[in-house]
């Protein structure tokens, strides 16, 4: 592009509702512009990234033996009230009617319309396992859209569906997506974790599901995770373990007076206890449709609870905190509360907690703490599970490394689905036996816009963006500083010589101080930068080649230049 | 793609639906699904030709200097609303309001969205001329939605836009986009027409519109041509001359009884004329806000009146045939309305007739004629425009080139807009003086999905398909009839030959006959059908090339393979 004749620009103004730095930078840097709330329109210079996403994504689903389609974006109600989504899927889907009264809405994802289309076409187990594939756009209604193309409503998703007639089929297909994800972000120039994630409501316990997260400080996902030990989790269902040392009993259980001291770091201070030598008592309602039940759960003093842990051990069950009233109807004392002499409770102990060893517990009396309970001393039946949020400093289960914490962008997602569609929308194949069966489904996604995104979050400084150079909307910005008529046609020369050898390129000859124009380069952050320098080059007759994301400058002849910017853009 | 393998399949059974050719071979030979009325998915076999179209599209368009974008397909209203077509556009645009009750529609078309974009980024003529396009999904919400692909409610097309300091300017371009669209066509292997259309109420006279029209028996326009003349025209603009001798008088004008002859035809029979010696008496009534006046239309007998013209001579008019409460109103009778004491009535003959010869007219009494009617002898103030239907047989109006008619499909538009959209939107930029100015525009669209459709109903035959080879879903289908393990593994060492030589080959490897096998490939109508039957080369050691159009069929060795089959798709 040659910016004289081109159509890009950059802006100096901050829009007042860009927060985060990518849709800051994706405003300035001309690459999207906002239509409405939520809707943005992809200009020249950003569409490029987002094509160069898809092509990346688009080889790696056909090496992984995908096949491409694209559905309607518009689909029929008809289909999600068949699997009752279109009630639950809330406010997010867009419902509307047309002409003819039908009911209709913008997709915002395609199980209903990939398994309706499924139903039409496979009737056998033996045209199993299927993988499709599509790049499209989809349509979330967000009550408050932001963060750009981070959180839009309209977004470019890609999204894969498998088909399987036994489990053993889809965990082979859903590795094989597994690795071609790892593929996709890698070749994207990306730092990534593929974390456990947690399956939801949906899944059943053997469904596999994975998030491929974007590691950026920015990132609204905690991940836990140990490169050693190759391990990586969601914060939520990381499994990690602590090394503390336990405390030997000193004496009897007794009660001991802690006179207005009702958090842990208080009462520790107060009785001069490391925080891990006392317990944490949190009380908690589980309550299906028939019955309604108190936890109390027992924690080491200065862990905290994972409650997606909590609600694993109560299947079936809503979890909530119980209220102020509910505690004083069980006669507990907030501040106070502990495990001895509980009768009308469940209790629970975190695995953490050392069954053997001597923790200080509330005393279920006013101003009162007991020092010296032991556990496996006091109570009779004891239930254990692995309740406590992991945190950075904790160990991978094998005690062997020491795991940390990463803050994510959640850009893919693969799912193991099950029958649920295919049970519910009747599609049914014939088994090997001939009889009709409900095969089990994979679901893969890629938020191919939020990538884009993501990976400025990931890829940026103060003075702009540093694109990876593979998804870069062009490889080199060839910056002219010239005056003279003989040197802006040396310019015009080299950008031929540029673009001929392959090169995608943006040519600023506009009039404008190298200031100007550099500002502008770092801004847009294309990997390279080749400045052609009137005065330096009557000088030296060398170019210089900077590169964007270490400021480094390389003086380089011309006859060089060319295989000197491909040998660097291999490395960037 | 291995059938055994991948995701493909035909139908024998035509949807009811499905009334043309395109629309019942795209169902059979399962390119596409349908997903509600006017909505359709893409299946992979359709999807790679769409691809390839766009692909094709796409590059051409680059060529001729536009960049590529992409504007969301929900946009808001408020854009709309500022052109006045929130109203206007009537039922086709699908409106709705978003969870904070925002007026939304799926987009129709963009004239809008783009100026919006524009007049945030352009603010001088120094940055004009810019052209800008996009692939993108529309919806127009038809409350009929038929023909599959060719009149879908979701469709997806090209759009771009041009803006302009000057007209000079938009001529220019408009020339380069007229190229880039006979390349784009040409590329694609279509008969097509570049016609003259209408600018319809849109357009100030000197605004340039071009329809490129597949040539289709099925299509639903009518294009006047010449090859020789290098001239077509959609036949509601066409302007063209037919070669009828005159009549000379045969005495005065003269009443003939014509009793109970009240057409054209019947009274020439009686009288032992040639229609074209009479002369067709039509009558309109024109009417604006001040004034509702009768029109009288004088035709040669058998020529038909084209309404479009007839509204030229009368703008800002709305113009409707005279009822016969009118007729009556105006003491007209019927079958008997003729030219002569008519006073009440603008009187308007086609310049295709003679005014100094005689014809056969109304003689505005029942069950009469006139004869020897010349029209210089009795009208006194003659008006004359060009009124008269094209046709199949006329002359160029140089006179030397006959036309012929064709049908057509529309799938590409071009257009001068003028200053609409920019001065609607206020999106002014600063001219040479440094003086506020509305930019012209330019818009230029292609249905990419409609093209597919069209490709076929141009390219099939009785039993199927006949991809033009650029736009095939594969280049080959690669049929293997062969029982023995030895010939089995030798059918699959040559579809690795066929795919590593950089062919897109469907290889049927299915557990099927012959017969079944050709009639699927002839069905999805790849261009050529490569066969290895194992009987035929254990004879010859030969293997077989048929060409799907021609049905020719080649012998060729396995060495010889490649190279044949790349030649005869250069051709195809």
């Amino acid at each position: 592009m040659i910016l004289s004749k081109g159509f890009w620009q950059t802006y100096k103004e901050v829009p007042a509702d860009a927060t985060i730095a990518s849709h800051q930078l994706m405003m300035r840097a001309g690459l999207i512009h906002k239509s409405a709330a939520g809707l943005y329109n992809y200009l020249p210079m950003g569409y490029r990234s987002i094509r160069k996403v898809e092509q990346i994504v688009r080889e790696e689903m056909d090496k992984a033996g995908c096949y491409e389609m694209l559905m309607s974006v518009v689909t029929p109600g008809e289909l999600w009230q068949e699997t009752g989504r279109w009630e639950k899927m809330g406010g997010e889907m867009l419902k509307f009617k047309d002409k003819a009264d039908r009911d209709l809405c913008i997709s915002p994802t395609n199980e209903e319309a990939i398994t309706d289309v499924f139903r039409k076409t496979i009737k056998s187990y033996k045209d199993l396992p299927l993988s499709l594939y599509q790049i499209n756009t989809k349509f979330r209604d967000e009550i408050r859209p932001r963060f750009g193309l981070m959180r839009g409503r309209e977004f470019i998703m890609k999204d894969a569906y498998t088909f399987h007639a036994t489990k053993e089929c889809l965990d082979e297909v859903y590795d094989r997506m597994y690795e071609a994800y790892e593929n996709v972000f890698n070749r994207l120039g990306l730092e990534f974790s593929a974390v456990v994630a947690d399956g939801g409501a949906m899944a059943d316990g053997d469904a596999k599901t994975h998030e491929f997260q974007v590691i950026a400080d920015s990132g609204e996902d905690a991940i836990i995770y140990s490169n050693e030990a190759n391990y990586a989790a969601n914060i939520e269902t990381a499994k990690t373990i602590r090394k503390v040392e336990s405390a030997a009993k000193t004496g009897s259980m007794a009660e001991v007076s802690t006179p207005g001291k009702a958090t842990i770091k208080e009462v520790c201070e107060f009785l001069k206890k490391n925080e891990f030598h006392s317990l944490k008592s949190l009380v908690y309602k589980a309550r299906n449709d028939e019955e309604e039940k108190f936890i109390l759960v027992l924690l080491l003093g200065d862990d905290e609870l994972n409650e997606l842990k909590l609600e694993k051990v109560y299947p079936g069950y809503e979890v909530t905190t119980a209220t102020d009233t509910e505690l004083k109807a069980l006669g507990l004392i907030k501040g106070f509360i502990g495990p001895v002499e509980i009768s009308n409770l469940d209790i629970v102990f975190d695995t953490q907690v050392d069954l053997n060893a001597a923790y200080v517990v509330g005393a279920n009396k006013l101003d009162m703490h007991l020092e010296n309970f032991v556990p496996k001393e006091v109570i009779k039946q004891i239930k254990t599970a692995d309740l406590r949020l992991a945190c950075s400093g904790d160990y991978t289960v094998d005690g062997k490394h020491q795991v940390e914490l990463k803050r994510g962008i959640e850009v893919g997602h693969i799912f193991q689905l099950g029958d649920k569609y295919t049970k519910g929308m009747d599609a049914t194949i014939l088994d090997q036996n001939g009889k009709a069966m409900a095969p089990l489904m994979g679901c893969y996604g890629i938020g191919v816009t939020r990538l884009v995104a993501a990976a400025i979050e990931q890829n940026h400084d103060e003075n702009g963006i540093i694109w990876p150079a593979a998804i870069a909307p062009y490889n080199v910005s060839f910056v002219a500083i010239v005056k003279s008529e003989e040197y802006k046609e040396k310019a015009n020369e080299l950008y031929k010589t540029l673009i001929n050898s392959g090169l995608e390129v943006v040519y600023d000859d506009r009039k404008a101080g190298p200031g100007f124009k550099f500002k502008d380069a770092d801004l847009l952050g294309l990997p390279l930068q080749v400045v052609l320098g009137e005065r330096d080059h009557k000088e030296d007759g060398m170019l210089e080649i900077r590169i964007r994301r270490s400021g480094e400058k390389i003086k380089v002849s011309q006859e060089d230049l060319i295989s000197k910017v491909n040998e660097l853009l291999k490395e960037l």
